[in-house]
């Protein structure tokens, strides 16, 4: 608490020397209790700046994904007012699940610099290497039968991609129903997992993972990252790793709230609107057959309305669906 | 394993004695040792005749729901040979979801004499005094998608069906979706909670509470016991638990197996043929608005449909539907 309450000072005087006598005041603890603070924060990777007679000034937060620095200046009423942070777990989604069946409240965020055993659809493995990407799951309560769990899937990417362009300006599209591309390269995927009873969802998981900064070299073909695909070069350029999550949990909550308000209408149109596969020609591989044809609309439930070459529509809430290249 | 050996021995000559020195030979122990676990087995309950000079018998089992007593003569091949048995747990759902959730196999089968919070539809309790009941879970891994979850919850309820009027004789209905009566008494509920993500279900619990021999001292209004409902007095007369549990878990199978082989067609004529409802005038409460009707059909994905007196048909996937007497 003291040292957010220190770090809180220096914060809102980054342009200016703040001097120790100020911050004992302030704090209400002694110098050398300040000096001892003030190493600790250091020792996290903040870099504070110390000048005698003139006092303490904040130049430069880590590139970590420390809870309070994703909370500092969050926008948000739920979602991420509860945030956890760790280095290493098996999958945030799996954390966030276990919390969320002991009840924890919605919008709980947890958030991993890396993911050992990180996860994709239907079993498959998204590589969370610990090297500029972020990865993280939060829990939600809707009111909804398990039915519409597509919806949260969609309103996630809607937001993702709204965060994606707000903090990079780069074009992110959707891929269906769990991808962001960015220049036709995957750099995000979306897992939304829930516990329900027949008829309705206790909680729905959503765990996202962008590789941010990450350099080409630790990712799958077709992969890539924000930082190069806006044409830096990962390792020497970054983004800001923690302006991404915050955003990307504003935005969350931003789509959220209009589900509640005003239903999954608006959520399709933006969908829609972000959409790289409307009008595309793709590929369809369900369990039992593939079959090709243009992606004719997103349906009011969230299902890819397909037209095959036949003339006949077709509804998928399933299986995978890639673009052909003409 | 030895006791499971010698009991088995015993099992196989319950019209004759079987000598301890048979006995012996065939465990492959000495008479002490014999001695030493017929001792135990009588701790567990087993009533165990020993007559000098002829040997032992086994006259009666405890009347507990014992995993070796629920295995034995079980004709499955999967459900149930995998059965873990509890005095007493907070909800045998939870303790199945966790297992699943850690990977345990599909069949696996929790089973408890008592539970503290038995678990309804929509965070209901469900009460599971200890007085002669059975309330027991059993975790499927179907391939399917969660908008399939209420097919599972029919079929529980038709194996249910049946196995209350093979073990009882007593015309159990099925009330949608999830409860069994029998003469218009509740004496079951099932509870279907599953994981999955957005297309496809990670594992299915199906949840099975069943008022065989509990007197009604201890049930809520409206409920009733088989004991009760066929005519005998709980507490003085027993129905076999160990048989009731066996021969559900044997009819889940058998219906799961044709859900597998044949699809959901064969189990929805099943669901009708034993329907409380079909026919009958409804009264149904959704979270926004009540309405009544003449219960028409069930469905090809398990919604009832209604036929309101204004003739139009409604489909209900949740909801609550009680039956109005005229």
């Amino acid at each position: 608490m003291l040292d957010e309450k220190i770090l809180s000072i220096l914060r809102n005087n980054t342009d200016s020397y703040v001097s120790g006598e100020e911050l004992c005041k302030t704090a209400g603890i002694s110098r050398a209790a300040i000096w001892k603070h003030i190493e600790k924060l250091r020792g996290e990777g903040y870099d504070i700046e110390a000048l005698p007679h003139l006092g303490y000034r904040l130049v430069g937060i880590p590139d970590s994904l420390i809870a309070s620095e994703i909370k500092w200046k969050l926008k948000t009423k739920v979602i991420g007012k509860n945030i956890m942070s760790y280095k290493k777990v098996d999958s945030t989604n799996d954390v966030v699940y276990d919390l969320a069946e002991n009840g924890i409240g919605e919008g709980a965020v947890a958030v991993s610099e890396e993911q050992t055993k990180g996860k994709g659809r239907h079993g498959r493995q998204w590589l969370s290497p610990p090297h500029g990407g972020v990865y993280f799951s939060c829990v939600l309560r809707p009111e909804i039968a398990p039915t519409e769990i597509a919806k949260i899937t969609l309103l996630a990417a809607v937001a993702v991609a709204r965060s994606i362009r707000d903090v990079t300006g780069a074009s992110a599209m959707i891929k269906w129903p769990n991808d962001i591309l960015v220049n036709d390269k995957k750099v995000c995927g979306i897992l939304t997992e829930m516990k329900a009873e027949q008829d309705a969802v206790d909680f729905v998981v959503v765990g996202i993972g962008i590789n941010v900064n990450t350099p080409l070299k630790y990712l799958p073909k077709g992969a890539s990252s924000l930082i190069a695909e806006i044409g830096g070069r990962a390792g020497e350029e970054k983004l800001s790793r923690i302006e991404v999550v915050r955003n990307v949990l504003e935005k969350l909550e931003e789509e959220y709230l209009k589900l509640k308000k005003h239903g999954f209408k608006p959520i399709i149109e933006d969908w829609k609107h972000f959409s790289a596969m409307i009008g595309s020609r793709v590929k369809v591989t369900l369990p039992n057959r593939t079959f090709e044809g243009l992606v004719h609309n997103l349906d009011s439930s969230g299902e890819l309305v397909i037209r095959r070459d036949t003339g006949v529509l077709e509804k998928i809430s399933s299986g995978d669906v890639v673009i052909v290249k003409n």
